[in-house]
């Protein structure tokens, strides 16, 4: 699609005109074929035992009645009540087999004329034809009466409700075979754009997997539609329109994805509106704003953005409510809220609604929330959020500490279950989140990658159970102490060893612009990536910088900072860099070269209180254990020997 | 199974040592090939678009970066930032199209030694090859670089964890095409009992539908499992072994159900003693107590009881932490608790823990739980339950107005937004619970049917938001208003009339006891089925009687009490009684006859509070809608003239 630029330059729309998200919800959610999907779902009948989760379309009614007869609710024998009176301890009252008492197992029909049961330990056996009571016994006793549970016409379930096995079961019991479920919707999914490749294409520069129809058909999947992807399809007006045209016939709701904006590719709202009715184009949210919103032979049609975290967002706000609400909301577990604290100052665009992912955790007894990357295209921030705050378009952001609410992907139960830890990344951390689950299943380990400093800051001010750090003091050669005893006064915490690692500068396979040493870094032809302020890695390198009198507007790069050790052996990798200072095992991980230039620790500091709560204790344990030792010696370039060990305590 | 009682009377074994329930679960989680199936579970590998809801069985790690490449962010033109140096709003810039720019897409590949994007809004078109520029932009300005979202090597899901549909995308931007998840465990369901016939089958008396398959079957879909019903299987001790060992071969886990007490064709121990090992026969739990836990060839076999309340609890107790656990819990919503009020006094058994079945609703600030039916039989209870009280084994049973803590099958929104009804039962109230579910899905209209009085009673200590009375005043002849000024003193109440309806003798088809009149109660002949003391149709009875001058010792059945219409006339159709009082839509409805003795109103009593909320808006509603009307009418048996109207207010 690089051609032809000037003789579209004129077709470009650069500004669409975003609408409030309140209008745009009542302008497509009040169109008469949008409010049919909702309002007037179609209907199915499936076997009763392929319902389970459905959502009943119609009251559903007992057709026989359950227990469909008189019945004995014991083991023993069936009696009439009558014949037993007079019955004693002292005078046992004799009943004949056959005649006076018949045998009865539990759920057995009562024998006519017979109104009430004896229990079997209540009877003594005097020889095989009778048997002797010393109680009697009241009509009914121990039977069942017919419709006991269920009376025939009896409503058993309600309409637009969810289906469970106890219904299911009761169902069966009242005689029903099958049952009037409303249908699922049926949804297409039209990928659309030239870089796009299916999964497991092995791809080349410029190739896009298509992993939005993935996220949508689980997602469309999770609200319980029928996803369908027509695609992927190159940012073709004539082919667009021809997989739209062909899925109006066969489904409900047509996703048109990627396309939705104004650019030179951007078909979606042409297709809309040439094949129907464009409602909306443009929505002030973010991220997601180019959404198109439409109508087309009197289905809803939308058109979403191509960037994932838009992608889900604006499928949650359009496309879920069409869904659920067809299924009369029934088996919507409707997403809980929690209070946190925000742990950091956010800023947000005004006349916008933003929705912001956040991780959370309980530490010590309030709940902070840490937002995760913003970035539409980062789609690891929707796999590491807990939910999501919405900062509303009159608001230029949040403030640091401020209190807000989180609409949650998970329970509380699983927050309250969260290790927070927050600092400097190693990739230990990502063994101890894997494997901490083996021993713990219901505790989730989840850590971000802010630099060590932010990582101490965070345990000063509650806000993290852990922090990973590695810090040097230049004067004394130690690590961490000295920054503990600067912002961790008066707390008590113990330094933990994790790890002993190599730093050093990572090279590209056959080091080709033969960087040796960090006096190398100062050479015109060298591009260095960095990391970001506050990182053990930066404070390390401005230290070795120091001694070696080198100045930072030297080094070309300096000012590019990147926030992991992967990072920068990625930006290698990549070619946009020729070496970045890291960790062996990062280098390792990426199949680079690398010259070591010095051993560091690598520290977890832990406040007293949280090293011996339950919640930490399966990770204390996890890290002392062998096995664990030796899965991170397995990576390469670490020294696990005092792994687990205090090396320091701080009261 | 009615031959051969005494030849197998001394196989018997009455009592079954019941052990508490903490012993039970120690032994039976605490075997090793139980803990196999929990700790060491099998996986396999599945193909990505396969994985939602499924659990990883090792960390996913990323086998490419995301971006794989340098891409442009915005669509633009991608220029060298060192060419943009000095441009300003006084002094444009001229880029020639091809040299120093060049267009780009999102998404597009960076073109080689591009290092930043000006955004397609800051470029002025000059002709078709140039354009100007009023800013410099800096470098990587609108580019993403290669692996900003993921990294190669990282890891996208720790092990245990439950895929969800932006993990499975992430996988997919990853690479990974495939990923190894945990097997569900394969769990065979083996009914037994010579009663048992499949579902659709016609039953006569004696059968009984083979509902708790169905049951078991969506209980262990639920939790993760994948059932196979293998039968049902007659009382037959060698046809149940065979059935078990050829199952040994194919599943996991096994579950034989019912025949797992100590009765005559109970032989699920046996069966499992002579294939294997029992741990344990007989736990202290109501309902529940005759579970089987045993294990044979290395895997867990357990006999649950046949009643379908204990099947359900069993199942829970004894099945599910196989399942989960085994699964790591991974996807586990654990039930949320919620603290509640009881309504009514509970006794239970010392010595053994209970498990009751409780509605929930919230009235006023608090939150009612009132006890559902507890017969193990009764399915409904499972249907209609909100959750369950644990009563433990040391506790003769809860006081009337207790704090209890309820274990949730639903949201605590969903308790929030369920209408509590108590009192009178009447059809017209399955109607509203059915069809509220159109106008007010969010809303469950939860009603008890415990009779008139109690259901004032429940108005007065604000246990619920609408009590249906239909209670007449036999000195006036009017209904409801005397009681309420009686019950009710100074509490704001409206009365509704709901229906106007006919008192009447229900009677078999064709009448052939010639019952004619209340009179015809007092016949020796005549056997009578009553209303439980409280409800609006005794207290007409009764008044009615002493009219007549009639003595409760002269009728038949006087003592025998149902707790609904429908109950009674289900009884008449049964020919367990001769005829009842009751309302002419309940004889119907089971297809008898009817002779008509009385009119007579049946009227909601609503707090002028909840008269006026939210949550009862939509029922106030469709009570005065003609629709609803109409289908009450299709009943037949009614007068909905005045149905929606206020005929009383208190204030």
């Amino acid at each position: 699609m690089m051609n032809n630029k000037n003789a579209e330059f004129n077709h470009r729309n650069y500004y669409l005109s975003d609408i409030p998200l309140p209008e745009a919800e009542d302008i497509f959610f009040g169109e008469s074929c949008v409010l049919d999907v909702i309002k007037s779902p179609a209907s199915e009948i499936l076997p009763l035992t392929a319902t389970l989760g459905r959502v009943t379309s119609d009251p559903v009614w007992a057709s026989t009645s359950s227990p469909a007869y008189d019945s004995s609710a014991m083991d023993g024998v069936a009696v009439r009540s009558e014949d037993t009176i007079g019955a004693s301890e002292t005078n046992p009252l004799t009943l004949i087999i056959g005649s006076t008492a018949i045998w009865v197992d539990t759920g057995d029909p009562m024998p006519d004329n017979f109104n009430a049961v004896v229990m079997i330990e209540n009877i003594i056996e005097e020889n095989e034809t009778s048997i002797s009571i010393t109680d009697p016994v009241a009509p009914l006793q121990h039977v069942r009466p017919l419709g006991e549970d269920i009376v025939a016409t009896e409503l058993i379930l309600p309409e637009k409700h969810a289906i469970t096995p106890p219904d299911m079961a009761a169902c069966a019991a009242a005689g029903l075979t099958k049952i009037s479920v409303i249908s699922r919707p049926k949804i297409a999914i039209i990928p659309t754009g030239d870089e796009l490749v299916p999964l497991g294409t092995n791809i080349k520069s410029g190739d896009i997997i298509d992993s939005n129809s993935v996220l949508l058909e689980g997602l469309i999947s999770e609200w319980g539609g029928v996803p369908s992807t027509l695609g992927p399809i190159p940012d073709d007006y004539k082919r667009i329109v021809n997989c739209v045209k062909s899925a109006l016939n066969d489904f409900d709701m047509i996703i048109i994805n990627a396309g939705s904006s104004a650019g030179r590719d951007d078909h979606t709202a042409r297709v809309i509106s040439d094949l129907g009715r464009v409602l909306v184009h443009g929505v002030a949210i973010r991220p997601g704003h180019p959404v198109v919103l439409g109508i087309a032979e009197n289905k809803p049609i939308v058109g979403l953005p191509g960037y994932p975290v838009s992608t889900a967002l604006t499928a949650e706000i359009f496309i879920k409510p069409l869904i659920t609400t067809s299924l009369g909301n029934a088996n919507l577990t409707r997403s809980n809220q929690m209070q946190a604290i925000i742990t950091r100052k956010v800023n947000s665009q005004m006349g916008e609604d933003e929705f912001l992912q956040v991780k959370l955790g309980k530490v010590g007894n309030k709940v902070v929330a840490t937002p995760l990357q913003r970035g539409a295209g980062i789609i690891m921030s929707l796999v590491r959020s807990d939910g999501f705050v919405k900062i509303p378009r009159f608001s230029e952001g949040l403030d640091y500490g401020s209190e807000i609410m989180v609409n949650l992907n998970k329970t509380q139960e699983a927050v309250e279950n969260t290790i927070v830890c927050i600092g400097s990344h190693d990739m230990a951390l990502d063994l101890i989140s894997s494997q901490l689950r083996r021993i713990a299943p219901h505790i989730t380990f989840a850590s971000s990658h802010v630099g060590s400093l932010a990582g101490i800051r965070a345990i000063q001010n509650s806000e993290a159970h852990i922090a990973g750090s590695h810090l040097l003091d230049p004067d004394t050669g130690i690590y961490n102490i000295t920054y503990i005893e600067r912002y961790l006064d008066r707390m008590p915490v113990k330094l933990v060893r994790l790890v002993g690692r190599i730093q050093g500068l990572i090279i590209p396979k056959g080091n080709p612009k033969n960087v040796n040493t960090l006096i190398d870094l100062a050479r015109p032809d060298v591009n260095f990536v960095n990391r970001q302020r506050g990182s053990g890695t930066r404070v390390l390198l401005d230290s070795k910088l120091k001694e070696l009198s080198i100045s930072d507007e030297d080094i070309k790069g300096y000012d590019r900072e990147e926030f992991s050790h992967l990072s920068v052996a990625a930006t290698v990798q990549g070619g946009n860099a020729d070496t970045g200072l890291g960790i062996l095992s990062a280098a390792k991980a990426l199949d680079l070269d690398f010259i070591p230039l010095m051993d560091e620790h690598y520290d977890l500091i832990i406040p007293n209180d949280y090293y011996q709560s339950n919640l930490l204790q399966p990770l204390i344990n996890l890290i002392n254990s062998s096995g664990f030792q030796e899965s991170v010696d397995a990576l390469g370039g670490y020294d696990t020997h005092d792994m687990g060990k205090i090396v320091a305590e701080f009261n």
